[in-house]
């Protein structure tokens, strides 16, 4: 089925979700105009998906689109921001109309969910499936969580579990996944991004990063751009029940990425605050370990000492 | 040579371009952070340039970084918005440093042209070159060049010349292209964003366009999305010396695309004023017919009759 440029915009993308009052023109012009909200900054962010590099390409296409606005709000939840709107820029080896009404599916049921509507757009042909979406959000001015404020004595902090995603690379192409497969897939394909609990950060974490590359990558880049280090205890990482099954478990947890779960540190007077804020939001948080003034980053050991957290990847605690 | 993506943003990308005043954050976390500029609506639009689709993947990356950038602006130009930041997303077979090195230099010099910094970005491996740039800009409140402003009776218009970027795409593996071929090349790789013509028309214009896709696709936007119809005179399109010499040179200029001209309109009583601040920023501009209530786009021919304009084009005048 051969579609033109306009055509596709037109049948799936047209009116993609609820448009915030701040839009003035959305798709159809040049370019499309946001009226600015008094008193708050616009973040943004923008993240790519390749065929057979971020996904398969033989996935469900409902999951691809999915999964396109989830990583990307991800990027807004470890900011503190609140979704507003989001733009896509789509390339395909060819108009295939079954792909396109699932894939448009997928991100339209995300975007209902997030509240967050597609502005603007453009659409090329080229030589495999590639989603390209650029998200914008609003923060109050001066309140974004950056990854440059962790202090020494903060506690460090992810929410949900790690590891499942890491753990769904190995049966992405499984005819018949078993229950802990399903659930891997699951986590790989819909995570969740933290959207409710960064807005509740605000005032009380002094670092935030969403996990991408994995925790021990990313808290890295809060250690590096805040000039601290860190000493955190494995044996207290969150593992799903399903990855407790799995011999490399803590492996999967430490270094595994596309969690989309949010690492983040808090000085010690808002810890309670934050826990009970976290429990109304029914998003689990778990206490890793502690910012420290001396740089690397340690694990704790079960004999009480330390020893770089590189190493212990490969130890399975 | 292997580069890591952070390698690849420190070494090519970081600090390109001059950072606007609206920038409270930019690369590095995970959104960059604006700060609304009182008054000012954001537009913003994004495009995507895929190697052997939109530019030979054989050629000088120095011009795709040049052309990525124009192509872009010239969707602001449109809008009448002046530029305010960009965000790259790059898809590389493999991280080439002299390739890189070429692009982000064409890249820089665009963007310190234009005054425009690079605020975020994505690099991610895939099967070819692919640069996906989301452009910002600011347009005070209500003053943004819609396409769906033209009115019956008002003059339309066109910048500089029209067709050259066609007649490249003959030559584009020429290895020693002659003077006129050097001159559609340049055309081409190095199209001129009418940002200040943009800026200018603000309050005058009503309606406006980029000539990205052909005249006559891009003047039928204007059309379709102002419910009016258009007579024009393809004697009177501006065509460069060099073009003059082909001859399917009105073809390429009624319907080639890529030379991101301003196509306009402007109700009569503005027309001698933009005349005159087109002359002061020696912006050349034409007025090629008249906006009319019938719907329809429609050529003059010499004898005084209307013809189709799709027909117009392969009649050669």
């Amino acid at each position: 089925m051969a579609l033109t440029e306009f055509g596709l915009i037109e049948n799936y993308f047209t009116g993609l979700g609820p448009a915030h009052p701040s839009v003035a023109l959305g798709i159809g012009d040049d370019c499309a105009l946001l009226t600015p909200v008094p008193g708050q900054q616009l973040a943004l962010s923008v993240d790519t998906l390749v065929a057979d590099v971020h996904f398969p390409a033989s996935a469900d296409p409902y999951r691809i689109g999915q999964r396109a606005l989830r990583v990307n709000l991800s990027d807004l939840a470890a900011m503190g921001a609140q979704p507003l709107a989001l733009t896509l820029a789509i390339t395909l080896p060819s108009a295939n109309a079954d792909w396109l009404a699932d894939f448009s599916r997928g991100l339209r049921e995300a975007c209902e969910e997030f509240s967050i509507g597609l502005i603007g757009g453009n659409t090329t042909s080229g030589p495999c499936h590639m989603i390209n979406i650029q998200i914008l959000g609003l923060v109050p001015n001066g309140q974004a969580l950056l990854r440059s404020g962790a202090r020494p004595g903060d506690s460090i902090l992810v929410s949900g579990t790690l590891g499942d995603a890491r753990a769904a690379l190995d049966c992405l192409g499984v005819a018949k996944p078993d229950a802990d497969q399903q659930h891997y897939l699951h986590r790989y394909y819909q995570p969740t991004p933290r959207i409710a609990l960064g807005l509740a950060l605000r005032g009380f974490a002094s670092a935030a990063i969403d996990i991408s590359d994995g925790l021990s990558a990313d808290l890295g880049h809060i250690l590096e751009q805040s000039g601290v280090g860190a000493v955190i205890d494995p044996a207290s990482l969150p593992l799903s029940p399903a990855l407790r099954t799995r011999a490399d478990a803590y492996d999967c947890a430490l270094h595994g990425g596309d969690d989309y779960e949010l690492c983040f540190t808090l000085p010690p007077e808002h810890l309670t605050r934050v826990q009970e804020l976290a429990l109304a939001l029914a998003v689990p948080i778990t206490v890793l370990g502690t910012i420290t003034r001396e740089r690397g980053l340690l694990a704790r050991q079960a004999d009480g000492s330390h020893i770089p957290l590189a190493q212990a990847g490969y130890r399975h605690f």
